[in-house]
């Protein structure tokens, strides 16, 4: 093959290379597209690729639009044109490249990650991610972000309340709101030192390098300011229906959802006034923007053409209906950034839409974990959390046989708090948000505790990316679920061999808004009257204020399976004597709520307060500062122990409440804690934890802490 | 930037071109590798990028091998030479790649599908796929490729026992076993027209697109017809310990697990001979070979060192202890073929460990199903069925109220059979198998059943491929579990919004390999005695020879969670009595069961015939050919009763066996049963499907089948 086929090559190298040297001298910087051009490409009729300036042509688009003809530099059929492209973009390795992305909401939160691990996945440089957020966005993005511990990624928010003044001016008709006239002020809201900025919507999707979307600046003519993809629609042509009136553009006009600014001279050229005199203007004609920003970049352009260096098409392949994009990527074979820029998003009509979700679902479903890869050859900062992690888990000994206890102790775990949409409960003084974690394996009881408890929650999810998409369209597909506004959802992802329950109870505590907290499990059902009660015993026993207590809620288990969930008290105590109720853990652990008094909760008619004894566990009630449970309590066992005994030490009073309840259902064991019962060295692991915690005890409550010790002393099998 | 950088890129740009055009003339095909050269690239002492042929070096190592220095086509330090690399191999659009693999057994075969995933998630072209296995392999793998509908990806196995004689006369230490040793014989085995093949270990992983290295056998000169990275370890080198003697190589050898092969030239050259006649002289003076087939290619190469041509180190970056690797892809900044090399595997250690587990986890939990993408631009053959389903799925109207029914239909489940390791029962002619079928939320189940039937058990699991690695580690975590090798574990992975359990149950009585089958479900534990009662009452009765029987074995049911299983029939009655046994489903369904007749089960002492009646659900023993379920039965509902109808529609007799019992443990409904009971328009849906199957069965068994839609009439609730 290869001797037969030298000579044609050699032939065809030598005539392209005296031609690149003549493009070099004659074109500039745009040697790539002019020998797209010299290298005979085929192209659609009257376009061009990326000349120096954009010349309308005929049919009105602008002939410099690359538009739906395909990236030069991502065909390869092997034509000598390809071969002096640069085989990667010729940036300085390392260099860092700037992302600004406006975002608000919990949902284009969650959109927002899966753009970023798509670009994440395929990025070799450091990038700087610029985030003009609204207060929600912000509050999830950090935290996150902060958690998610990427090498060679930097976060900067801007405050979208400080920025709406300068847009909001502008009467807009498109879904995205205010939001999407955001990008127009960016000039302006990002720091003046920033020269150059790749600007992205939430809704598109990575499929290659973003340094080589970045590499396109040094394609810029000194006079282009604006890098932007055409229009795969016919919108901006007008006449889609009678009296349609599109916003003037250059023919098809060009899409914002992917776009490259040079901040700097955008600057010089005083973008501001630009911007705004245009808009002004038309909309002396014209009632609103239908397409927010891109209407107004569109009006801005076609008044100064000579402003814009069209980017190839498959950097924004837009999947809207009616799309033209098949011509794009038909000939292309390397699609480079998607855009679900249809209301309907992934739900869109296109033969071919089963081919782009699944390069969508890849990355809303990908591990995060898996993207915190060190960039080789990248020095990275001193502070890079992550990597001293990893190099941390790397040095463990595998064979020792706590392993997994320090394997997981290592482990931050990425957070993305109120997942879903979410309402903040108006303050009250008394109010109390039910606290509690759970895996997928326990969604199944989120119906029932919403109708047990109308009042706040804060849910801490243990789940992996892909489940916390099975989760979503689970509420989703829920009535009572998604008709609750006052649930927060925290997503934690999965992550080491153990359970982290009680990292996932501080997520959930740390969430909590009320000033009261119930710390619940999810498999236990409160009385549907707790969330009443509760409030008015926190009010009549002036809790915060004077005293410091821990209000206990005794706690019921059933072991069947049909079983009506009792009213009142009364009822309790009747199912108690039939036996078809039971307190909890009566059968194998009695011990753990053993102080909480059952026989005097029988008669009592008031709050009554009992002694810490040694594995009391009681469900109870505290002020939202209390001590956070200690993260050394991983998988099964004494988790809620030690932070009953952390309560005491501090000296809460414990004041068991005579009409409250709440009862345990049955179920299998989770696979977590079957894993436990499996393992024997476990145990032992979980002594050393108890020995260490009990150390610290007596560090920080000295002689007081020692009743603990004591009573460690009696041997007995671990709760 | 760019204004300034300008004038320097052109000159250097100039003169690189120039020095390209000599290079062309000069070194023919090597440009890329001259261009690295005269580029000035910094290179590690004695070193040369890809030349004609290996020169040896004072210190021994082949200063052709690229080696440990890098990529050039890899290195993105926008250093001119970089700039007229291929940007992508220069093949023409669509061509055909070879890639043969060596593959046995249960573990090689996962390995395998994690090695084909990041082949495909990278893949630009059509690929064939050229598979040399054993019977379990290919067994394997051929139902995982056929349900797996890849476009534009061919499979052809080979056996390996046909090619074992030509390799079982070499002593080998290596723990590959035989099986590395198959590669030597590729040339023989291939089919004859084929030119060129990619070799590949089951071991490796890829990190970019396979075309790139297809792309490499441009680089051969005449006579070079190996392709191959350099070994990155001193193995080769010799003395790492006392009297340590290594197979004789050039320097540090060569690494076999990439291998590109020049077949034709091969075939020419008497491949055959050459490396017999090699392997046989140095056998005079070694014991065995120590890295299998890589020995012999290495001492072949070290005889004609022209056969070589040495590939850049990061096509082979190899992670076995004190490897070198690090010299290689600290340099690099990209990676294309990671290799675990180790026996260790991915518990090596390697201070950036972390960071290639993760690279391989991606694809390990990587949902295959979305690699079925088609290759735009390709045509693919017309029997490209993935490519019809995802047009048909893509035109579904999601209106429609049964729109996910339909959906479900469309569906082809990617199926992993025996997923674990597992020994067929020895045949018996009245042996049972237990068929079953789980997803994630009953693995608990899997330890309790394992210990009430101890015959072989074929299970089909619904879960996604990250879950399927979850499910991995849970059997190896439990004693009981690894300790069985009669259960066959056969993976169908998730798609589709509705649970698929008649497809399920199918794949798990396919797979069934005794001649009769307990027609089982999870949730079920059977009496300990039923396995061996089951046998001896198949031959008493004379099942199969002379007469066509279903045996029932009658279902109970527990709600008490803590529970003691009866040992025995007079056990069973007394639970009944006292009401902590129930017969299956007494309170919502009894119907069910009814025919079942319990009360004459209390007293019988030998099997008895009963009736079919509507809505008839019992769990049966029958005939391995006994007919398939449903499949349009999807998600709940139903699934059961039509099999029992198209059983007695075949005339099947109904025994009840006097001993026989199985009892139903108590669970939360899963998250799919669940869906079911939140959506009425899923009833309806339901009942469509039940039309249909009556309109078949009176098609099928015309008058015979009068008595079921008949018996249809009654309205009842959906089992």
């Amino acid at each position: 093959m290869l001797p037969r086929g030298r000579p044609r090559a050699l032939g065809a190298a030598a005539l392209l290379l005296l031609l690149l040297l003549i493009g070099f001298f004659l074109f500039g910087g745009d040697v790539e597209c002019e020998l797209g051009e010299l290298g005979g490409e085929r192209r659609g009729p009257g376009s061009f690729p990326c000349p120096l300036t954009p010349r309308v042509s005929a049919d009105g688009r602008p002939r410099g639009a690359a538009a739906v003809d395909g990236d030069p530099s991502a065909d390869r059929g092997g034509r000598n044109r390809s071969d002096c492209v640069p085989p990667r973009p010729p940036l300085p390795k390392c260099e860092l490249l700037h992302v600004a992305i406006v975002c608000a909401g919990h949902n284009s939160s969650r959109d927002l990650v899966t753009l970023v691990k798509s670009v994440l996945f395929y990025r070799k440089n450091p990038l700087h991610f610029h985030l003009v957020t609204d207060a929600m966005a912000r509050n999830i993005l950090e935290m996150l972000f902060h958690t998610w511990m990427v090498p060679a990624v930097r976060v900067s928010f801007y405050d979208v309340e400080e920025l709406k003044p300068q847009v909001s001016w502008i009467p807009n008709k498109h879904y995205s709101g205010l939001y999407g006239l955001m990008k127009l002020v960016l000039p302006a809201a990002l720091p003046p030192e920033l020269a150059r900025v790749i600007v992205l919507d939430t809704d598109v999707t990575f499929a290659s390098d973003i340094a080589e979307l970045w590499a396109l600046f040094a394609h810029f003519s000194d006079e282009q300011v604006i890098g932007l993809v055409e229009n795969q629609s016919d919108w901006y042509l007008g006449n889609l229906w009678r009296n349609h009136r599109p916003w003037p553009a250059l023919g098809r006009g060009f899409n914002t959802g992917v776009i490259l600014l040079r901040l700097d001279r955008l600057r010089q050229a005083g973008w501001g006034q630009m911007w705004t005199l245009t808009a002004t203007r038309e909309l002396l004609t014209l009632p609103a923007t239908s397409l927010a920003d891109q209407d107004i970049f569109n009006a801005v352009i076609k008044e100064h053409p000579g402003l814009v260096q069209p980017l190839p098409c498959v950097w924004n392949v837009q999947l809207s209906d009616h799309t033209l994009a098949e011509r794009c990527y038909s000939e292309a074979s390397d699609l480079k950034v998607i855009h679900w820029n249809s209301p309907k998003k992934l739900r869109v009509k296109n033969k071919h839409v089963e081919y782009f979700r699944n390069l969508y679902l890849t990355f809303l479903e990908y591990d995060g974990n898996l993207l915190r890869r060190e960039l080789f050859g990248c020095p990275s900062p001193p502070s890079a959390g992550a990597e001293q992690v990893q190099r941390a888990l790397a040095q463990l000994d595998e064979e020792d046989a706590c392993f997994e206890f320090r394997q997981q102790w290592l482990t931050v775990h990425r957070v993305h708090v109120t997942f879903l949409p979410h309402e903040p409960p108006p303050p009250q003084p008394h109010d109390v948000t039910l606290v509690a974690q759970l895996s997928m394996d326990r969604l199944q009881m989120l119906e029932a505790l919403c109708r047990h408890w109308p009042g706040p929650m804060s849910l801490a999810l243990y789940l992996t990316d892909a489940e916390a998409q099975q989760f979503l369209r689970f509420v989703e597909a829920s009535a009572v679920l998604s008709a609750r506004q006052n649930v927060a959802y925290h997503v934690v992802y999965r992550e080491g061999p153990l359970y982290p329950v009680n990292r996932l109870r501080n997520v959930a505590l740390a969430q909590a808004l009320t000033p009261y907290v119930f710390l619940s499990d999810i498999d236990f059902l409160p009385a549907y009257s707790l969330y009443n009660d509760l409030r008015a015993s926190i009010e009549q026993l002036k809790l915060g204020s004077e005293r410091r207590a821990a209000l206990v809620v005794p706690a019921f288990e059933t072991l069947h399976y049909r079983f009506s969930f009792p009213s009142s008290k009364a009822e309790v105590l009747a199912l108690l004597d039939s036996g078809s109720l039971y307190t909890f853990r009566y059968h194998e652990w009695p011990r753990g709520h053993a102080p909480t008094d059952y026989a005097r909760w029988r008669e009592a008619q008031t709050p009554y307060r009992v002694q810490w004894a040694a594995d009391y566990e009681p469900y109870v009630v505290v002020p939202r500062d209390c001590p956070r449970y200690d993260p050394r309590f991983v998988g099964f066992g004494w988790n809620k122990v030690a932070h009953i005994m952390e309560l005491d030490a501090q000296e809460y009073e414990l004041l068991v409440l005579p009409e409250a309840f709440t009862i345990h259902l049955p179920h299998r064991p989770s696979l977590d804690i079957s894993r436990f019962r499996s393992s024997p060295t476990y145990r032992d692991c979980l002594q050393a934890v108890k020995d260490e915690f009990h150390q610290d005890l007596s560090r920080r409550y000295g002689a007081a802490a020692l009743k603990y010790l004591t009573a460690l002393q009696q041997p007995r099998h671990p709760a």
